[in-house]
């Protein structure tokens, strides 16, 4: 499948933290980069997220703040 | 300064491509790891950016989509 | 492919308007229901959209206002 | 009134599951087409929001991703 | 109207810069405290916005990021 | 730090209330303008967020929705 949102980046689930509603999803990019998600508790299940699987972080790139010092 | 954004992400700006009203830039999170921002002309030229200068991404947890194949 | 979004819709591409950075696409959910989305030009090419054919629209559901009269 | 966002469908609420905190909407576009919304709890007992009420459904169109298989 | 975001504040309309596709509008939530909006140049138009024009700036809870120094 | 998004306005915490999850925050622009913000609690807890101390609101310009009466 393809998507508009131009970001859309291979990583493998770090971390699960299962919440009454939500879920927080850690995704490793690179060794030491992560970047955390929150989705629905019915969207973990559905997807089948476990540790150490791969997974694609999609992002949009309007989302994406840029700061600097 | 501190943000509640869960993800503010050390990186090398990468590319700058400049539009008429947008710029996008190319964030690289680890060698071969980039992610895309698209932000107003005005904001990148206020914020100085440069090639090979360090910036942050800053991403709400709630933006992050995951998908698995 | 399965995404954390939990609104992903079948839908026909209806028009397509193409500006000089965004494109406007018109997505027909059903009979007489449209929802437009606005992309990057480039992107709208990646995904060689075409009225007539199918796509799907991805839409989180903290993304959707719940409005009344 | 009158919005910015591109998105504005009349649609008939079919399924509201009330959580602590939040509550799931489902909207109904079109026979067979629903979309979900999560709002507040807070904010789905000050719309009045009930099944078979007819609600709108305000998306912005940069929040639309497409995706194609 | 009723809506589900939050946040739903009353303005004046200060400033109005019409790009070729987005419009860039300053509301005005009091004296000296200014919200920036972009909106497509097509909605602008539909919504008849004029600078002294009372508005409505409409912002969902999640898209306030917090800061602190 | 300086932020790509638009806004970026100086505020007062006005009231935090602090659910399991969640924590929902008031923050004061001025005298009755009141914005308010959900962030997950243990971001508020990072911030060290308390009533009547300083803080910023942080929202990008393409969040902010315009509507007339």
């Amino acid at each position: 499948m393809e998507v508009s949102a131009r970001n859309f980046l291979k990583t493998t689930v770090k971390k699960i933290v299962t919440g009454s509603v939500n879920t927080e999803v850690t995704l490793e990019l690179a060794p030491g980069v992560e970047v955390v998600s929150i989705i629905t508790k019915s969207s973990a299940e559905k997807l089948g997220l476990a540790e150490g699987k791969q997974a694609y972080a999609l992002i949009k790139s309007s989302d994406v703040i840029v700061a600097v010092d």
